[in-house]
């Protein structure tokens, strides 16, 4: 089973590498990281590197595709070097995924039309542009389908798929590897739960945190 | 403020991740990626390279010292240039902290005697050889160590440091930003909640899901 994590400049690395940790612990997961030039990808910080080991077209045909967001997505909406590869690999592919605004990029590709679909809070009603339904929940599925919201739900939808792909027991199992049994230590992870004046600020000045 | 994270052969990827992506949103944060040998560092499974930019000795008074665990760690035990800088950095850093097997590392470095500490729940009674005590929470604060659980534990730990650095309505816009309101499809994150036969498989065959 061969698992695509998409990279692109000013990707964030939560949104790859959580998905990831799940998915690599599918019964034979092969996982590559691809991009349009192999090497290393810087993240939006622009202090982490994560190396794609192989270009897009050396990866025609994955069985999962998992598309990344971050600030960097907006100067990938038009590159159709990226779009029309997302197309290819989603025709026959089996399950296609997103991690926060990595959406967009499936939105962008025309493939969202009439789709429920979800992404980071402050990037969700963008969806809509593109014919998607924008659906506010962590995790949403629609047909072979998966997108998570903001940057963190990379890792309940990671594991939600590793659920469905070889059932609940391997999926507990990787949950305890990964000990994941999270306890945040503030209720402040949604727009519905932090204080109001911290989402105000997020909205009016987003770049702040996703830059 | 300058974050140094520890990489090492065959670390787990999500246990350095997960902090820097919290980390790395503190005010005038400069995250370093540092290891023996700076280039690309491969992880646990083998199939995910993450750039250390720095050799250790080029980084050697960090604020905050941070060391992710993964099966690689135990090659590591011995490893006295690693050890003597993890001796060194603790001497003048601000925050001393770890995820996972990580501790196992500070513990071997002689630096955990005496104090409250924990790990990935199938190594925290190694601890105690070290003279540490094992702590059996996910997040454990001793003086200026800070330690985390297994894996994903490492983002709950993060998220608690901004807090302890920068203040709560940071921290909160840190989790709102990352939209960290997760929601696992499972309840078997802990050996306390998972099916006692999927944790005695783990245990049976630790190297499983570690590895």
């Amino acid at each position: 089973m061969q698992i695509a994590i998409v990279l692109f400049d000013r990707f964030t690395a939560l949104d790859a590498v959580g998905p990831y940790e799940m998915l690599c612990r599918l019964p034979g997961a092969e996982t590559v990281f691809v991009a349009q030039q192999p090497g290393p990808v810087r993240n939006d910080h622009g202090d982490l590197r994560l190396v794609a080991d192989r270009r897009l077209e050396e990866v025609p045909a994955p069985d999962i595709v998992v598309v990344p967001g971050g600030p960097g997505q907006s100067a990938q909406m038009e590159n159709e070097t990226l779009l029309g590869w997302l197309r290819s690999a989603h025709a026959t592919s089996t399950w296609t995924t997103s991690v926060c605004t990595g959406s967009l990029l499936l939105a962008a590709a025309g493939l969202l039309k009439g789709r429920r679909a979800t992404s980071h809070w402050l990037a969700l009603d963008s969806l809509a542009a593109f014919g998607a339904e924008p659906t506010r929940e962590r995790v949403v599925s629609d047909g072979k389908f998966i997108t998570a919201a903001g940057v963190s739900a990379g890792i309940d939808m990671g594991l939600t798929l590793v659920g469905r792909v070889a059932g609940d027991e391997h999926a507990q199992a990787v949950q305890l590897g990964a000990e994941y049994d999270p306890q945040p230590p503030y209720d402040a992870g949604s727009p519905h739960k932090a204080p109001a004046e911290i989402v105000d600020k997020l909205r009016a000045r987003s770049r702040f945190i996703l830059q």
